[in-house]
């Protein structure tokens, strides 16, 4: 969406549907002279739930910042609401966790270096040494914290803490071959976005382009969803695929799996960035 | 969008933006029971222009579906908008006009005679007598009306006295090769929707198999789009590519075109029959 | 490929890698005087094994079509290859299975009737007397044989019989919701080709469009295959995938789902009327 | 195509098409002990033009690799080949050159820093002094050679001395902003790679984001091609496109670009690196 404006609010809201919710909310902003510039309202009516994100500009709203939740909260209650509020103008603070594989980092630092996303990178976390010298050319700080078999746990909260010192907003598990305990994903709540290699459900697990290659597919796929209890279960942010060729072997699949895994991851984090995911059991709902 | 629901109603809206429109609009459908079950506005910042698509359930709102257009008028004429009313349960009337190649018609048929569309298909209009025999499979009238060099005008009122005849809402030249006039296509403003077998802009006009051969490019493409007066100029509704080989003949790109036409120009009609189409200048909004 | 040419015949070869391979074969074409339209020649390295489709022109070649097997006979026992030698010009014979859905059936019968494809179609077979009048409008014997549960064999006999009478090559399963035997499938090996509605290996089985919605994924795809014994296990011949709205419900699904499934299913035809197609294991090579 | 294996060999050739081409060629490789990999040969039947692209291994073949051309010159003579002979082993020498957009030199790093291309990138050239840190990032040499209007015969011979100091192979326009002269241009004979932000030929020139947004097309595309004395008219490469929302921005349209112009150019080196693109007339066979 389009930048040649000032900052806004977001508001993201599901709640089971009745009528009167859109008139009430957007009689809310009116009436606190708010400018609404984008309004994306849908009832799945399977479910008949209502879904709902509205962005405004605050510029000229008279309800400051920080009151907003505040008198907002009543109508929420009224019906039952879940919702979550938001600013364009603050940079979010990210951490990535990687492994050996640097390209889903470089393509994020990419995005990080040339301003073009409005987020502060002020630290990476591997089990490996091996991308330290990418960390080291960015200027960003690099944790190695390897992961012993039986001692995850301990792992963990060195990362924990590491998270919590630098106020990290957003985790982003750039190919981060490992699985994260339930405790570490309750602690960040859809703030946990993982890349999987493949076309989930599809091959899910470890070795997707081999299980592709074997099961002679024709097109090899990536998704990124945010990290939940369940390996490769949590919501879908994005995907897409890509066609291969008949004569390619795993390692031209490996190969051009990469470019499609670092577009979908990034594509990912910029709709949550944007304040664009609305979590809804276990699907998602991106307002572009 | 689902179809597990009754009957709604949809109001197309553009306008100069201004503060209060979505709250004046959605506190009329409020204020008469209505329940919407989408919503789409966005403001074009470029333009400052406010665009909605919303849709409510016609069922227990308190305006009788003849009266609304009445009683919303003054809230349009207040913010100077343009605006379109449709109700989604009345079938339209579409008639196809058609040359030498029935791979679109073909396809139209498929969705008409399942019953996808809810739409009847009463007319084939076509300059030449190839495909009577399917309209007549399909017990559908079928008008020949050659189109002579320096007799268009002839040609194009007995086409318009059988469109008029036939009470036609919607007009689909599917890969109808003959150009129509301003007087024709003023006559059907935003009703009739062609199919051009090219990527436009590129490859406008005549043979853009040809253009895309000899060029070299690596995909083709189809654009439907609104039949204006300027040739392949009208607004785009939907466009498509596929994948060439570069091994592929002309004849090839011909065979592969025919699966992207068809399939873009049902995209397009579906999103014509559904109401989703806006037209905003030269471009439209698909609200999907 | 080109069709600005004469009648062609085609051999398909797959075996262990070994050097010569391509200068016996090649030779053998030069030496009777044929002319080498199209050679695509790979060899798998991880199973080093040699996979070649090759096509020459028959007119002008020495040998008379009805011995190339017997003079090619030696080298390809020599280097004890699995071949299959094809001729381009002699039209197919095609069965079309359905159940109730028309979409699939509606393109084949939109590639037969134009004559697009070189291919007889006289036959099509359902369980349901749904799409009788469908079979009628094209003048196509239409035999509604219901499956009861307890006695697929003899459905499957009176189809086989069927099938005998009408000298079949090729049975298109165009969304048959039924399973065939193992020994139906036996009789018909790499000919008889299935459209699923899904991106296998992602939900086989029934109902794929329902556990896409609940998984939410952000695309759908449909694969054709050729059948085997396993269920929704057999070699893919073509697969393809369309980006779905996070508003689509499941009928959208369905809806977008058949444009899909109708285009891979003819794609899939094409390349196996067109000799393109080699199976290799559980693979296939499609030379295009 | 795979990595399993050791150094090959690998002939482009086209010529008119005859009878024994392929036997002439394929009996040279064997009759001195080639193993052959890879063969994909192809008549373009229009002008009846022979294209091949062959690929053996180096290892056990009887001539050594600098007498190879030596004793393929009189077979090439005899048929009128144009052909070009290659090795997969030793890495290319390339130089990449800038303005001030980052995108696509950060994509470019990502693939040579991490070994995936056997290339040396050992120069990066501007006309803008933005870039120069992320060159010292990777310690690559960075030279800022300003093109004032009236000067660029100069800047070119400061650039072309450059290229011959480093001994370039492959020159990648990586968004450089300017027009090469015919004179640069002949120098690096189909070695000189472009991107252009856009699905040639629609919207050549400069802005063709701008043009996209105002013409309303519903999706973006980028082309790689080599340069010629031709703007943005050079053999194309590689071509994709990325569907964009009614609603975005030019702005947005710029954001989407970048991913796809990387990518779309990234793809086009690789192919260019394997020796699988063929130039022949305007177009261009890329064996994949």
């Amino acid at each position: 969406m389009a930048k040649e404006r000032g900052a806004t609010a977001v508001l993201l809201i599901s709640c089971p549907d009745q009528t009167g919710l859109v008139a009430n909310v957007t009689q809310f902003i009116h009436a606190n002279n708010g400018n609404i510039v984008h309004l994306d309202e849908h009832v799945d009516m399977q479910t008949r739930t209502f879904l709902m994100r509205l962005e405004w500009e605050i510029e000229g709203f008279w309800i400051p910042r920080e009151r907003v939740a505040d008198k907002f909260g009543p109508i929420a209650e009224r019906f039952a609401m879940q919702w979550r509020l938001c600013f364009s103008d603050g940079p979010q603070r990210m951490a990535v966790f990687v492994s050996k594989q640097s390209h889903c980092l470089h393509d994020i630092l990419s995005h990080t270096s040339s301003g073009e996303w409005n987020v502060e990178l002020p630290l990476i976390v591997s089990n490996h040494p091996d991308l330290e010298s990418v960390a080291r050319r960015f200027g960003i700080e690099y944790h190695c914290i390897p992961v012993e078999q039986d001692a995850r746990a301990q792992a963990e909260s060195r990362q924990l803490a590491l998270l919590e010192q630098h106020r990290i907003d957003l985790v982003v598990l750039a190919r981060y071959m490992q699985v994260l305990s339930d405790d570490f994903v309750s602690r960040y709540p859809n703030r946990i976005i993982n890349i999987h290699h493949s076309f989930l459900p599809a091959f899910p697990g470890a070795k997707p382009y081999h299980g592709a290659y074997e099961r002679g597919v024709k097109l090899i796929g990536a998704t990124s969803h945010y990290a939940t209890a369940e390996l490769d279960g949590g919501p879908i942010i994005e995907q897409d695929v890509a066609r291969i060729g008949d004569k390619d072997s795993v390692d031209d699949l490996v190969r051009k799996g990469k470019d499609l895994e670092k577009v979908v991851l990034s594509r990912a984090i910029w709709s949550h960035l944007e304040h664009q995911v609305l979590v809804y059991g276990r699907r998602t709902v991106v307002f572009r």
